[in-house]
């Protein structure tokens, strides 16, 4: 039979590899944890209508999508907020607001694999649902912050932007909600002519164009200079303005919560996804042009899905772009060096003593594996070394006639026969 | 739009039932640790082939099979073992053995939902490969044991049986591995006297379906016994003797090594899996009459794959089924009981500040809430009083220009005002 290998698009994460995104996922889920975001557990093969209805156009294509043996359409989830908000709007409807919900697994989409970009990927997710206040925002945008600080990323920047500002624009030029999408998918895909093209095909009034073309070039790492500027040339448009002030309120917020990461806002920011009605950000750092995850304010949606008008602000932070950009920044996972006890039983019948040895190891909670590939001493001792092994118990008959065992030090090189009782002792206490 | 539904078999888990989930990933992945097993993360789509190549019919037929974008034959995992014997005829093929290797994640089978038994399931699966020794069976079963314990299951018990038992018969009957393939599903679902039928229209002898017949009726709690009688059934099947002789050498190696749980042999006991070469076994709760989980050994698998010949034993413990075991015997997971802080600002101008000191309390591990909803400082003390918040901080103007805050407790209803830069401390101590 021929080697099998993946599928394009889909890796394998060998274990050097996978404990990091074991790391960045403990890190996600012990953050969720510390902002009192609750975990659920949602499917990844859901109904193709959820995951199509708000997505946008672009990731539908992309959808793994097929029918199961039952002749239901479904498809892999290309991302959490659909099944978030089936939640919100279903079996979770009479639950107290604000709630928040963390919920961390793999995602699908059809995209060309490139550098950083795979057909699965693993994020992390916060949703914070029930409040259309700027602390709600703020408290996403510090969330973000904090993640990226606790896994000791350097020089981060989060764009920022808000989906209010065009939309409140073009809604006030009348462009229908279709053709609001599209221009937002070509911003998405920085085709800002395309986009402009695509404003005046739905006979926007000069002004607006001209006002777009400005907005495109605010862009900025001083919040409120931006701000003010970008304001000054939406006056003219009532909602939009709202949107500026909002904006400024969250951002407000967040310096004065105490963040200190750069925020750099761009006016003409838009994100794939078509839910998003408030804030919308993505952090970024050096060197890598993809962003590391992606947020902003959904209000709309819930009501979209059957359930009451509800407000909502989230975050789905890329583990395996975190993981990426440690590796980018040479950042090791901080994980500690731990006691690695190799057992060799000197002869067979002596298997069963050294199995029943290792698991009170365990019990004490150091790390044991047992010889099992009936090895002389000497071979085992040898490839106990390569991999690291920190301690070799040696199990022999004359040293257990008085209750011990000879244990090795394979750092110090050194070894001594040990009272079996005092092991574990002796080795917690090195 | 209408409200949208979970796809048939598919699930959510909302909070109380993912933390039961997490926790048993958790320990899972602790053990994992502790045995010194390396954790892989394997794509949950892979190729078709892959995955029909050995999985048996029976799982063939109801894989989550599809045509992927690029017109490749697709299909969800529905079980481990096919990715590991691929990892390990590829990319692992020249790591030093024994390699023992951890995976975990969820697996995908179009199977008719039932209690305890949906289309997605989470497995933690352990791979212990190049060993051929009984101490690496050994090692398997002790670690199931282990995780049972752990997780503070009562009265387990494991089924035991050896696919060597049979397939010896059946080789030296010159029954072709297809036929026995047929023989073993049909035993996998009890139909005994089917499988015999089968096993006559292969014409074996008489001598052969009389063994076959007398070993359905072997059954017991105590191994040796079983299994010399066993033994003695088969005593014309050399390769029989030999199977019967290595799973003795097995359980006196897991009872001499310290594990005391019940094990009760079957001889007539198949696995839908047809790549099982030796020990075959399940883990069972009273009350529950699917398994928890199962493995054996698969010495065949990883050739067959394109890899070099090697002995291999692994175990897939079923992570939901293990949950829905703990809630039968009512077990609640270990978890300890978290201070949650809930912070309210008494007025919009504190909002910040209420942030900032939250950031404080998570930097010291404390889990805390902002308040979002721009609430009554009164509607927002109800409203965390209902979702067990065990401290209020209160944020007011009055006691901020002396550097304080308003400590509540909610279990004693008591409140005082405390220095910002005592709070954490303050909290910890309690």
């Amino acid at each position: 039979m021929p080697r099998f290998r993946t599928v394009r698009g889909m890796r394998d994460f060998l274990p050097k590899h996978a404990e990091r995104m074991r790391y960045v996922e403990g890190l996600s889920r012990e953050l969720a944890g510390l902002y009192g975001y609750e975990e659920v557990i949602t499917p990844i093969v859901e109904s193709y209508k959820l995951l199509a209805a708000k997505s946008g156009e672009e990731i539908t294509q992309r959808m793994y999508a097929f029918k199961d043996l039952g002749g239901r359409k479904v498809a892999l989830r290309p991302e959490f907020t659909a099944s978030i908000a089936r939640l919100v709007a279903g079996k979770l409807k009479n639950e107290p607001k604000p709630m928040r919900l963390f919920c961390l697994g793999s995602l699908y989409r059809y995209d060309e694999p490139q550098y950083g970009r795979f057909r699965e990927f693993w994020q992390a997710n916060y949703e914070l649902i029930g409040s259309d206040k700027p602390e709600a925002d703020a408290e996403i945008l510090t969330l973000t912050n904090n993640l990226i600080e606790r896994l000791g990323l350097r020089n981060c920047h989060l764009k920022i932007g808000h989906m209010g500002i065009l939309r409140g624009m073009l809604n006030q030029e009348n462009v229908e909600e279709e053709s609001q999408n599209r221009i937002m998918q070509l911003l998405d895909k920085k085709q800002w002519d395309e986009a402009l093209v695509a404003a005046k095909d739905c006979k926007v009034s000069e002004r607006c164009t001209k006002t777009m073309k400005k907005l495109f070039e605010a862009k900025g790492k001083e919040p409120s200079r931006v701000l003010r500027r970008v304001k000054e040339e939406v006056r003219e448009y009532g909602s939009a303005v709202v949107a500026v002030e909002n904006l400024s309120d969250i951002l407000e917020l967040v310096r004065n919560g105490g963040v200190k990461f750069e925020m750099v806002i761009e006016a003409g920011f838009a994100r794939g996804l078509e839910y998003y009605t408030g804030l919308i950000f993505e952090p970024y750092v050096p060197g890598l042009d993809i962003a590391l995850g992606g947020g902003g304010r959904y209000d709309k949606l819930i009501e979209l899905f059957g359930g009451e008008p509800t407000a909502a602000v989230g975050v789905a932070q890329g583990i395996d772009r975190f993981v990426l950009a440690m590796n980018k920044q040479g950042i090791p996972p901080r994980i500690r060096n731990e006691k690695r006890v190799v057992l060799i039983p000197i002869s067979d019948e002596l298997k069963a003593k050294a199995i029943e040895l290792s698991s009170m190891l365990r019990e004490a909670k150091i790390s044991a594996e047992v010889e099992v590939m009936g090895r002389t001493v000497s071979r085992a001792l040898e490839d106990a070394d390569r991999k690291g092994a920190t301690h070799i118990i040696l199990v022999g008959s004359k040293e257990l006639r008085e209750d011990r065992v000879v244990l090795r030090d394979m750092k110090k090189r050194e070894q001594r026969a040990v009272e079996i009782e005092n092991i574990c002792k002796e080795l917690n206490e090195e």
